[in-house]
C-alpha cells in the first residue's frame, strides 16, 4: 500500500500565531474551577460505586459471598468478575486487562479488585463492602523481577513462554513475558577495538506518575441498550473500546465523553472505573460513578516498573564508541508488558555506535500491572547510560558534552535497536546546552560546607503519532468552533488552534477549540506519545485546508466564475485571479447560507515522521554528607521542539519533566513490607518535590524543523523526563565522588553511599599506610 | 449569482431503508423518561429565574422600584429591559423582540413581563416578585383588530406606517404594521364572466398551540466571557443569535445547546426565556434556569392571530371559476408581523382561478405578540375559501371534490399570490379522496335524533427550505454517528437517517443520529417550515456521498489504484472496475486509521425546491341540535408527501395537524375579558382535543415525487391542519343546513346559529303561511 504521504512545509519564515503565547482557551474555566474534572459530573439519581480490594499479594479466590453486602440498606448492586461473561473469549491481553479491573480465579497484587459494590451513600459502600465474605487461599508471592526469573520461586502463569510466544527458538527463564533482541554490526569486534571499557550497573525502585486527579468513571445506560460512560483519561476512544469489550456491546453502542484532565503522565492510558461503573449501572439500574481513593491510585494502577539494568561501553581514547550492549530487566507487574522496549530502542539512540547488542527481559512479579510513564521505561534506562557515559569521560578525561558531540546521532545514523534517525537536532541541542552561560560558568565546588557539583546526561524519545481528527465549523461571524479528539493534557487545544489559525491567518481568538465525544469526532488515538502537536495539528491543517478550498468554491460562486481554479488565498484573503476583486473570510463566511449552506472543515490523519525529541540537561546540586540530602541548586534544559508552537507550553512542558525526573532521582519509590503492601500511598509519605524543593526551572528551546510536519513540530512532553536522573547522579559524583547505581538517591542512600566511599578511602589510605 | 444546483432523483425503485416504519432512535429513552427535556437540566448552584409580569394591556411604566426585592432571603439578582444595553441599535423588529421579553417603557399586553428575578428558591422568587414596585400609569387598550383599524381608537405606536413602509403611496389605517396586496388577471372580468357570485365573511379567535412542555431557558457563563445556553426549541440557532444580541456578544461567544421539545408547532421559533436566564445568570454570577408557568405560557408567548377574512367567487355554471378576491384581517399582537402573509399567499393556491385580488391587513392590538402556528396563517384563510367553495358546490349541485377537481392547480398553474406552481400532487389527492370508501359511502343523515352530515375541504401549505448541515462520523464497526443542526419534532431524526443509510445501504439502526449544539455543527435553519426532512434529509445524502467519496479512494489505496476513478460503488460494495475485487463499507470502516485516519462525510446545503403540500380531508359529524355539540364520527386525511421517508412519522403528523384543526375549530380560542385577561389560561379551561374527543384518525399518503428531492419528499407537517375547520363547517352544514362564519364552532354558537336559522325559518313559514 502506498505510503502516507508526507505534509509540506509551509514556506511562510514569520508566523502570525504559530510561536507566539496567547492566552490558552480552557484556562479561565480551569483556574476558576468551573472545568468539570473527572469525577465532576453529577446525574439524577446517581449511585456510588466502590471496589473491595485484597489484602493478599496473591491468593486463589475460593468464593465471593455478596448476600449479606445485598441486605446492606442503600445497596443496590454488587458485582463480581463473573459479571464480565465470557472474557477469555477475547484475546489474552484482553482477558489479563479485565481481570486487572476485578480479579477472577487468583488475586495478583495487593490491591487487585475483587468486587464492587453500587449504593445510595458513601457510607453505604463502604459497610457492603466490609460484609462481602470472599475466601482466599493465599499463594507464595515474587515482588522481585530477578529473584522470579531465578528459577526459585514458582511460576505466575503456567505456559507463559507458550503463550507468549510460541515460536521462541530458546525457552525462557521463569516468569518472562517477552524477551527482546538487537543487534548492530559485530559487538565483540568492537570491544576490541576500544581503548577503554566503562561498565555500569543500576536498580530503579517502581515509581508511580503522581497525578493529582484520582480515576473516575461515570456511566449511564440508555434504555435502548446504549452506554454513555464520562470519565478523565488520555484517549476517550480507549476507554470506549475497552467498556464496550467488557459490557459485551459494538464500541459503536458507547459513548465517551471526554473530561478535563488532572494529570496523567501515561497512567490515564489504561481504564480502570468506567467498566465497572457501567457493570454497576446495568445492575442498579441507575447511574453510577466510582472513583478511587488516593490509596488505591497508588496500589491498583499502573506505575513505572521497577528495573535492573546493566550496560557495557567501549571507546577508543580519543572519545569515539564503538561497542554499547546492554541487559534490561522491567518488572511488568502480575503481567506481561512493561515499558522494556522503550528502555532498549532509546538508550543508546542519541549516540552513533557501530557494534551493538541489547536484551531486554519482561518479567511478571506479584505487583499491580506497571504503566506508562512518560517517555515509558527510557528515563530508567537512561539512567545507567548516561551515568555510564559520564564515567568513561571522565576516564578519557573529555568534557561530557564534547563527548556526546563526538559521538552525536545525526539524519542517517544507524541505530542499534530501529530505523535509522531522521533528521534530528540533537547537535544542535548539545552545541546550546555547552554554550549556555550556565554551562560556561564552572560551579563552586564548596560551599558553607556543603559539596557541590555539576552533571550533564542526554535523552531520546522517539515520538509518537497515530489517526486524529478534526472538524471545523465556520459561524458566520468569522469564527471558527474547532473540534477535535485528544484530550488535552498540557495546553494542546490552544497549540492545535493556533496551527489552525495559522493556516487560515486567524486571530486566535478567533478559533474556540473543543474535545469532543467519541459520537462526535473520527476516531483519534490516545494522547500520548507526545503526539497531539503533531497528528492533531496535521489534522487542524488539514481541515483548515478542506475550509479554504470550500472557500474558494463560495468566492467563485459569488464571482460567477466557473471554477475555483479563478480564487487565490493569498495572506488570508480570496482574491480574483483575472479581476482585482477579493473577500475577506469573515464576508465569505457571513454569506454561508446564500451560497449553499454551511461550511465545515474536515479532517481524519493518520501522518507518518513524528521527529524524534532530543534533550540534554545540565545540572548543579549540593551534597549535605552528613544527612546525604541532595538540593537542586541549578537546573537548565535544552531539547529540540522542532518548533515550539505555544513557547509557554514547551516550557511548561520541558520543566514539568525535568521536575517529575528530580523527583524519581532524589525521592520517589514504592515502598513495599515483604507481604507487597505499599507503606508510603498517600501524598504525605510519597516524596514529590514540590515548589519548595526546586528552583526555577530554566528551559532552552532550540528549533531544529521536523520535516513531516507544516510547521516543523517534534513532540515535546516526553522526552525531558528522560536525563534528570543521570545528570543528577552526574552532578552528585562531581560533587562527593560516589557513582550512585540505584534510584532513588535518596538521603539515606546518598548517606551510606558517602559512608562508604569514605570506609573504602580509608581502607586504601589504611593499605597506603600499611 | 447561479441557481443552487438542484438534487438529482435518484433511480432505485425499491429502497432498502427510506418508506420503511424502523422504531425511531430516541423512542426508548424518550418513553421511559430518559430523554432531556427544556426544563430538565440542573447545574450546581443553579438558581430559580421568575418574570414579573403586567396586570394592565396597556400602560406607562413610570418607575420599577426594586430595592425592596433585592433585600429579600435569597435573592442574588433583579432586572429590568434596562439590562439590556442599547436595543434601540438594533434593527426595529429585534428592538420589538427585546421588548416583547421585558416591556421597557410601555407594557402592550396583560403578561407582559417587567422584570425576573433569580433566586436561591421558587419560593424566594415569588416573594421578591411580590416585593418590586412598579408604577404604571394605565392607558386605553385595544383587542379588536378592525377596532384597531377604524380610527376611533388611539395610535399603538406612532410613525408606524413611516417605520414599516415609508414608500407606501396611499396612507394605512391607524394601527396597521403592514399591508399586502395581490393581484392576477383582471377581477372585475372575471366577476362580469362569472354565473354564480358567493361570498363569505369569516372571524376566527386567537388560539394557542397548546404545547405539552412550556418554555424554559438555563444560563451559565464562563469565566472566559462565552455563554452557554441550553432549552428545547424549534431552531437553536436562532436562539443562540437572539441571546448573543440581547446580552452583546458576537453569537460564536453563546453555545445554544438544544435538548427535546415538548411541542412547538410554531411557537418555539421565538426565543423568551434564554436572554432573561442570560442576563440573570450575568448578575448572579452563577447559573440560572427560567421556566414559565402555564399560564404564562398563555399569556405571554404567541399564539395564532385572531383574524376576519371575506372572500368572493365567480363561477361559470358548469364550475369552473373564474374570479376569486379576499381581505384579509390578522391581529398581530403589539407590533407588527402577523402570519397574514400565510393566509393571502396560500387560500387560492390550491385552484387554477384566472383573476384575483387579495388584500392583506397586519393589524396591531393589545394583545401577546402573535406567532407561528402550523402552516401559519393559512388554517383561517382556507375556513373561508373552502366554506365559500362548499356553498358554491351547493349552488351549482356540483359534488364539492367534483368542484376542487374542476378547478384544480397543476404543475405551471398561475398563482394569485406567489409564483407558478411546480409539479404537485393536488389532483391525486382530491382523486384518492373522491375514491376512498369513506367518500364512496353516503353518510346517514340522521341517527338516533341526531343530524349528521359530511364536509370536505383541502388545504395548501408552500412548504419551507433553509440553510441545514450534517456531519457523518464512521466508526471502526461500520456504524456512522450522525450528527444535525435541525431540532427533532415529529421522528426527523430517524427520518433523516432512513435518508442517509438509503444511501449508503446501510441498515437504520447502524445510524445513531443527534441533535448537537452551535459549536458542533454548521448552521441550521429553524425546524420549521415542513423542512427538515427537505433540507437536513439532503444534508444527509450529501454527507452520505461525502463518505462515499472518501471511501472510494481508500478502496483505491487500498488496491493500488492510482485514482479512486477504478472505484465503482454498487448497491452498497466498493467494486475495482478493472478486477474483480470488493470491498464492503464496514471493511472499509475498519480500516480507517491504516489508510490514513478518520472517515468524516460533511455537508452544508441551503436546497431550493420544497415541494407544496396539498391535502383533503372528508370528516363526519353528528351535531346535537339541543347542545350544539358537535361530535367527530368519522376522519380521513388525504395528502401528497412526495415520498413518506417513515409512514408512520408522516401518519402521525396528519393525525396530529387533523387533531389540533379539529380543536381549533370546535372549542380552542382565548377568551378574555374586557381588560384583555385571559380567562381560560389552563388545560382545564382552554378546551383541546383529547383522545376521548376523536375517533381514529384514517390517513392515506399519495406519492406525488417532489423532483426537488433525492426520494422526492415533500414537507407533511403543516398542511393537515389548513382544511379541518372549514370540512367540519361545511359538514355542521351538511348536517344541520346551516353555515358558521366563526371559529371556534363551539356548542353555544353552533346552537345559536340553528336556534337562529329556526327563528328564520319560521319567519319564512310565517310569512308564507301569512
Amino acid at each position: 500500500m502506498p505510503e502516507f504521504e508526507p505534509n509540506t512545509v509551509l514556506s511562510r519564515k514569520e508566523y502570525e500565531v504559530v510561536g507566539k503565547r496567547p492566552f490558552r482557551h480552557d484556562g479561565a474555566d480551569k483556574v476558576t474551577g468551573k472545568a468539570r474534572y473527572g469525577a465532576d459530573i453529577t446525574l439524577p439519581g446517581l449511585l456510588h460505586g466502590k471496589v473491595l480490594r485484597s489484602p493478599h499479594a496473591h491468593a486463589w479466590i475460593r468464593d465471593i459471598d455478596t448476600r449479606a453486602a445485598l441486605e446492606v440498606e442503600g445497596v443496590r448492586a454488587v458485582i463480581t468478575s463473573a459479571d464480565f461473561g465470557d472474557i477469555d473469549a477475547f484475546d489474552q491481553t484482553w482477558a489479563w486487562q479485565c481481570r486487572n479491573i476485578l480479579a477472577r480465579e487468583r488475586v495478583f497484587y495487593k490491591g487487585h479488585g475483587v468486587a464492587a459494590v453500587a449504593t445510595t451513600s458513601a457510607q453505604a459502600a463502604e459497610e457492603a463492602l466490609e460484609c462481602i465474605q470472599v475466601t482466599y487461599e493465599e499463594l507464595p508471592a515474587v515482588f522481585d523481577g530477578e529473584q522470579a526469573m531465578s528459577g526459585t520461586v514458582p511460576e505466575l502463569h503456567e505456559g507463559l513462554q507458550e503463550l507468549m510466544d510460541p515460536e521462541a527458538e530458546e525457552p525462557w527463564p521463569a516468569n518472562v513475558g517477552n524477551r527482546y533482541e538487537f543487534e548492530l554490526g559485530d559487538p565483540d569486534a568492537g570491544f576490541s577495538e576500544a581503548d577503554v571499557i566503562v561498565e555500569n550497573d543500576i536498580v530503579t525502585k517502581a515509581v508511580h506518575q503522581g497525578y493529582i486527579e484520582p480515576h473516575s468513571g461515570t456511566a449511564m445506560w440508555h434504555e435502548d441498550g446504549r452506554l454513555t460512560i464520562w470519565s478523565s483519561s488520555q484517549g476517550h476512544f480507549s476507554v470506549r473500546d475497552f467498556t464496550a469489550k467488557v459490557v459485551g456491546l459494538p464500541p459503536s453502542q458507547v459513548r465517551a465523553v471526554p473530561l478535563e484532565i488532572g494529570g496523567g503522565f501515561g497512567a490515564k492510558l489504561r481504564t480502570y472505573m468506567e467498566p465497572l461503573a457501567a457493570l454497576l449501572a446495568r445492575h442498579a439500574g441507575a447511574p453510577v460513578k466510582v472513583t478511587m481513593s488516593r490509596v488505591e491510585v497508588f496500589e491498583a494502577t499502573g506505575p513505572a516498573s521497577g528495573t535492573h539494568i546493566t550496560v557495557k561501553l567501549g571507546a577508543k581514547s580519543d572519545g569515539r564508541l564503538t561497542a554499547a550492549t546492554a541487559r534490561l530487566m522491567f518488572e511488568a507487574g502480575w503481567f506481561p508488558g512493561s515499558s522494556v522496549m522503550g528502555g532498549a530502542r532509546n538508550m543508546f539512540s542519541p549516540y552513533d555506535i557501530p557494534n551493538g547488542y541489547i536484551e531486554a527481559w519482561d518479567v511478571v512479579v506479584n505487583r499491580p500491572k506497571s504503566g506508562a510513564y512518560r517517555a515509558p521505561g527510557t528515563p530508567q534506562a537512561a539512567f545507567c547510560m548516561e551515568t555510564a557515559l559520564d564515567e568513561l569521560a571522565e576516564k578519557l578525561e573529555i568534557d561530557p558534552l564534547e563527548l556526546r558531540l563526538k559521538n552525536c546521532a545525526r539524519e542517517g545514523t544507524r541505530r542499534i535497536a530501529g530505523p535509522a534517525l531522521p533528521k534530528v537536532g540533537f547537535v544542535d541541542v548539545l552545541e546550546a546546552a555547552r554554550d549556555h552561560e550556565h554551562y560556561q560558568t564552572a560551579p563552586e565546588p564548596l560551599r558553607d560546607g556543603y559539596f557541590r557539583g555539576r552533571g550533564v546526561a542526554s535523552g531520546f524519545w522517539g515520538n509518537g503519532s497515530g489517526p486524529s481528527s478534526a472538524l471545523a465549523l465556520v459561524q458566520a461571524d468569522g469564527t471558527v468552533s474547532l473540534s477535535e479528539g485528544s484530550p488535552d493534557i498540557g495546553g494542546s487545544r490552544t497549540a492545535v488552534a493556533q496551527q489552525f489559525a495559522e493556516v487560515l491567518h486567524l486571530p486566535i481568538e478567533n478559533v474556540h477549540p473543543k474535545v469532543v465525544d467519541t459520537d462526535s469526532i473520527g476516531v483519534t488515538s490516545n494522547t500520548g506519545g507526545s503526539g497531539v502537536a503533531f497528528k492533531t495539528g496535521i489534522a487542524a491543517c488539514s481541515a483548515a485546508e478542506d475550509v479554504i478550498e470550500q472557500m474558494r468554491q463560495r468566492a467563485a460562486l459569488i464571482w460567477e466564475l466557473d471554477k475555483a481554479d479563478g480564487v487565490e488565498f493569498v495572506d488570508g484573503v480570496f482574491c480574483d485571479r483575472e479581476g482585482d476583486r477579493q473577500l475577506s473570510f469573515r464576508e465569505i463566511a457571513a454569506r454561508q447560507p446564500a451560497t449553499g449552506g454551511a461550511i465545515v472543515g474536515r479532517a481524519g490523519v493518520n501522518p507518518g515522521g513524528a521527529g524524534p525529541a532530543l534533550a540534554t540537561h545540565i545540572v548543579d546540586v549540593e551534597v549535605d554528607t552528613d544527612t546525604g540530602k541532595v538540593t537542586i541548586l541549578r537546573y537548565t534544559s535544552v531539547q529540540d521542539a522542532g518548533k515550539a508552537i505555544h513557547p509557554s507550553y514547551v516550557e511548561g512542558q520541558i520543566q514539568g519533566g525535568a521536575a517529575q525526573g528530580v523527583g524519581w532521582a532524589l525521592n520517589e519509590e514504592y515502598y513495599t513490607d515483604d507481604s507487597g503492601r505499599m507503606l508510603n500511598s498517600s501524598f504525605l509519605d510519597y516524596r514529590m518535590p514540590t515548589s519548595l524543593d526546586l528552583p526555577m526551572l530554566d528551559t532552552v528551546i532550540v528549533e531544529v524543523a521536523n520535516p513531516n510536519h507544516p510547521f516543523g513540530v517534534r513532540g515535546v512532553g516526553e522526552v525531558p523526563i528522560v536525563p534528570p536522573m543521570a545528570a543528577v547522579a552526574n552532578a552528585i559524583h562531581d560533587a562527593v565522588g560516589v557513582r550512585l547505581n540505584e534510584l532513588p538517591m535518596s538521603p539515606p542512600v546518598v548517606q551510606a553511599a558517602i559512608a562508604a566511599a569514605d570506609d573504602e578511602d580509608a581502607r586504601q589510605s589504611g593499605l597506603a599506610a600499611g
